[in-house]
Order: structure tokens, then C-alpha cells, then sequence
């Protein structure tokens, strides 16, 4: 049983030892430039986490492990083109550093290669493993349709916006959990449970994300704040504050989100100030509780030894606790 | 055993079969409209092809086959935004009828759906099916990346451009082959024959289709004669040309391919003349009987029943018989 310095440890010095073809080089050095990046790790380290509930071996499990961190990474390539992203963790993307065709391109390889990292399964566990990867897969591209489909969207209602967030990045945590406990052949009952588990983190991973793009501290975040008011982004915020908000600051929150004849900092502030006014960051914090809450309850419902759930806790509850 | 009109039936039902979600629909619309089209069906009908020489019943090989022609039209789908073609088959593409970012996502989505159309065979043959699918895969990336590539290049050799087009276009029409074979659990030496047979197949196919594109008929072959030169991509008859001609050949050859201030079908007509000149025409097909001999003889030393051998053979003479 590993502790979770000890795991990501493991998980980057294990991506750091992937190796690629030296050609095309067009192909190849994108996708080790972004997977060098000092990503979080999160999904690799959810699925050792759950692994080792089951099984203190963690051979079988790395490679997934990879596969998923790849597969991420190769919708992070996709995205960045799609929302006209410059940077990603400090650094230009793929699409700026090179062009649009090269991270069209290696983000395609890194999609066929997250594959590959499931194939030294044992075939039994591997049918399953890649099923539930890449009905996954399928959901994450679905939830990135709503996203984009969305922003040409007047207004976004509460459910639509849980729907796509389920879709676009709590199914992938969901994966990532459950993997661990199918590839260490627990029982279907606990791989459901810790599915539904990572459904309730992701969501909350989610909100949290929402509100540190408003409410976090730029020094710590190390990107600009207000990014998702700058690209006016319906987020959960933006949602519960145009619910809660009377019929002034409705017409208020119109004018600021909207207003294109003002500078970027006015909006931020001025949007911020509505939300302060309607507690939107109490509220989102009180929902994020809400799904950490559910998703420990199913964590301590698993019938698996003390001091490896503790780890895998104590890791949601620095997840949670993060300022970036 | 079934005659090729009959599996081309069969493929084009099953294909209309493929039952989508309603939503989203900037998804699921893009992925029916270009498997809607009327693509030859290739991929799949050389699998359930070879499949057939071992096994007469094709229950578990057309789900896979499904999978392969999803995967190609996946290629097309990105390639065309990489090219920036406005046109497929008489169609619009996916990024001039919908945008490019619907173009990218639901590329990505059809990458993931091929992989699931495997996880109904056996593990055991899965594992071996999804193995080959993959690394096939990646290499068709490879082949685009230095396509891409090789349009910055002043000069391309032989060997070069031979080693394009084996990753781009043969290794996936080897794959099909020797899919067809694996799923029926034929004999590794067999499957492996298959594959070398596939690769001379696709080879002679892309030089079949670099001479369609100028010494074709227009109105069989439904699209403007001459685009690669329009293009000026240098093809097997172009790169051909370059290594025969006398210095006053190449200098000719020269201006007119990379001339811009004459119209494109000057240029065509003046390379044109040069390839002519230099009976480019007869080497190529020189070439392609060169590969599809070497791709028969390994098909004939298969011990495999005379009936679908023969009608996977007269598939072959077809295809490169074909004038569109």
C-alpha cells in the first residue's frame, strides 16, 4: 500500500518513461511536450487509489493508469483548439506551439494510444476495461458538444448544466475510480459503487473549478481570474445566480455579463459583485459538501481494509481543499 | 460463401443499421451524413472477403468491419480539415456543411465508436483484433503526419513517398485482410500472409488512384481531373517524372507544377505533357501490376478453399480494373 507522494511519484516518472518513435516528429513531440507538463495526476491516482483497496500489486494497474492520463490529455489537445486556448498549465498549446493540424493530428494518436495502454490486460479484464473506457470516451466527446453547443445558448438551465458537467468531466473520474477496482476483479457491486462515488467527485470537482476561476487567488491559480466571465461561460455560478437573482439583478447580471463596451476587469468585478450579493459562493460550496458528502458515504460503504480507503480520503479531501 | 454484390448489401444494411443517440445532434448528424455516403465499402468488404475463406459465417466479422469503415471515414472526416477540402464524394464535408470544431468532435467520436464495434468478440480474439486495430491506427496517423509534411519539402524520393502511402493507405487495407482471418482464427502464417498480401493491395490501390487523378475520366471518376497537380502534390507520377526527365525536362516540370500566374488547367495540361512525354502512365501501371502480381501470388499460396478464393481474387482484379 502506497501513499499518495509515493503514487505520484509513480504515475510521472512512468508517463516520463513512455517511449515514442523518433518519426514523425510532428506527431510525436506534441504529445511528449504536454505530457510533461505538471498536470495534476488526478485520474491515474484515482485509479491506483482504488487499485490498491483490492490489490497492494499495482503492475496491472499502470498502464490504465497511463491511458487514462493520455486519453485526458488528448482531449485537453482537442478542446484548446475548439475554445482558441493560448495556454494550458503556463505553457502555449499544442495548436499555438506548432499549428491546428498538428494537434488535430497527435491529439488523434494520443486517443488510438490511450487504447494501446489497456492491452496488456489479461483478455477477460481487458473486454471490460475497454468497454467501460471507451463508453466513457464517448460521453466525454458528448459532454464537449453540450459545452460548445451551449454557448450559443441564451440561457442554460440548472439540469442542462449538471448534464453536460456529468458528461464532460465526471464520467472520466468515474472511470477512473471504478478501473481500478475492475482491473483488481472486485466485486461488480463495489465497481458500481465507486463509479457512482466518482460520479459525485467529478461533479464537485467541477463547481470547485467553477468557483476558484472567480473566487480564487490569482497567485495561487497561476492563470488570470474571471476567465470563464471573460468568455462569458454559463457556468454553475453564473446559472445559480441567474435563478436566485430578482428581477434587477437579473437585468444587472444581462448588462455586465453581455456588455461588450467595457474592459474585461469592469465585468469581472461588477459580475462578482451580484454574486457576492446572492451568497453564489456559500451556495456552491454548500453543493460541492453536498456531493463530497454522497461520494465518501459510498467510499465507506466498500467493504475493503481501513489504512488504503484512509488514502484514498484523505486524497478527495485535499482534492477538494485545493486553491488550484 | 457469398458473391461481392451480396456483402456489399450486407455491409451497406448493417451500416444503416448503426443505431445513434438522438443527442447530441452536432454529433450523432455528422457521423450518419458521411457513412451515408456512397463510399466503395473497401475495408470492410476485403474483411468479410478473407473472413469467408475460413468460415462461411460472417456473424462475428461484420460488427469489426463496421468498425474498420467507421475508422476510415473518421480519417477522411479529419484529413478534409487538414486539407481544407470543401468536397467529399459529391458532398460538402463535415466542416463546411456544420464548422470545424463539429468536424474535430465528431471525427473524435467515430475514432472512439470504431473501437467498440470489437468488444462483442471473444476476449481471447478481441485482445489480438483491438491489438492490430490500434497499431494500425497509429500508423495511418504516422502516414498523414508526414503527407503533411512532405507538402513543406522541396523534394520527396521514392522511398519516401512508398513509405507514406504504405502507413496512410496500405497498412489499414492489410489490416482488413488479415482481420478477416484473425476473427476466423485462421492460421497465424496465414493471417501474416494476408497482411503482406494487403499491403501490396494498398500500394497498388493509392498509385491507382495518383494516375486516376490525371489520366482518369472525368465523368466516371465524378470529380475535377488533375487536383493533386492543382495541388501540387507530388505524387508516385510526379516524383516518377522528376527521376526520368532530362535537365530540360525537370526544368519544364518545375516551372509548370509551382508556375502561379497561369491557370490551373494550363499547368495541368503542360504537366500533363511532360508525364506523357515520359510514358508515366505505362510505368505506373507497370508498378501496380508489380504489387497486385505480388499481392495474388500470396493469396494463392493460401490453402484455403477455390470458391471464395476466387471471388476475393476477381474483388481484387475489380478494384484495379476501377475507373473512379
Amino acid at each position: 500500500m502506497k501513499p499518495i507522494e509515493e503514487l505520484q511519484k509513480l504515475v510521472n516518472t512512468e508517463l516520463s518513461k513512455i517511449s515514442y518513435p523518433q518519426h514523425p516528429k510532428n506527431l510525436y513531440m506534441p504529445i511528449q511536450y504536454i505530457l510533461e507538463g505538471n498536470g495534476k495526476r488526478l485520474r491515474p491516482l484515482l485509479l491506483l487509489l482504488t487499485h490498491q483497496l483490492y490489490n497492494d500489486n499495482l503492475l496491472l494497474a499502470i498502464e490504465p493508469a497511463l491511458g487514462i492520463e493520455m486519453f485526458h490529455n488528448f482531449t485537453l489537445v482537442h478542446d484548446d483548439i475548439m475554445d482558441k486556448s493560448d495556454m494550458r498549465r503556463n505553457k502555449a498549446t499544442i495548436h499555438k506551439k506548432w499549428n491546428e493540424n498538428v494537434a488535430i493530428l497527435s491529439g488523434d494518436a494520443m486517443m488510438i494510444l490511450s487504447i494501446r495502454f489497456f492491452l496488456h490486460l489479461p483478455a477477460h479484464i481487458q473486454s471490460k476495461a475497454i468497454d467501460l473506457f471507451t463508453k466513457t470516451a464517448i460521453e466525454v466527446c458528448e459532454g464537449q458538444q453540450y459545452d460548445i453547443d451551449f454557448e450559443k445558448h441564451t440561457t442554460v438551465s440548472k439540469t442542462e448544466y449538471m448534464t453536460m458537467i456529468r458528461l464532460k468531466t465526471a464520467v472520466l473520474i468515474a472511470c477512473s475510480l471504478s478501473m481500478g477496482a475492475l482491473i483488481a476483479q472486485a466485486h461488480p457491486y463495489d465497481i458500481e459503487l465507486l463509479y457512482e462515488a466518482g460520479i459525485e467527485l467529478g461533479l464537485a470537482f467541477q463547481l470547485q473549478d467553477d468557483l476558484l476561476d472567480i473566487f480564487g487567488q490569482q497567485e495561487l491559480l497561476g492563470k488570470t481570474i474571471g476567465n470563464d466571465i471573460i468568455n462569458r461561460k454559463k457556468t454553475y455560478l453564473y446559472i445559480l445566480a441567474y435563478e436566485l437573482a430578482n428581477a434587477e439583478q437579473k437585468k444587472q447580471l444581462d448588462y455586465w455579463f453581455n456588455q461588450v463596451n467595457v474592459s474585461n476587469n469592469t465585468r469581472i468585478q461588477e459580475v462578482k459583485k451580484i454574486y457576492t450579493q446572492l451568497n453564489i459562493e456559500q451556495h456552491t460550496n454548500q453543493q460541492i459538501q453536498f456531493y463530497i458528502h454522497n461520494c465518501l458515504n459510498k467510499i465507506d460503504s466498500l467493504n475493503v481494509p481501513y489504512n488504503p480507503k484512509l488514502i484514498l480520503k484523505d486524497f478527495i479531501f485535499q482534492l477538494i481543499a485545493r486553491k488550484k
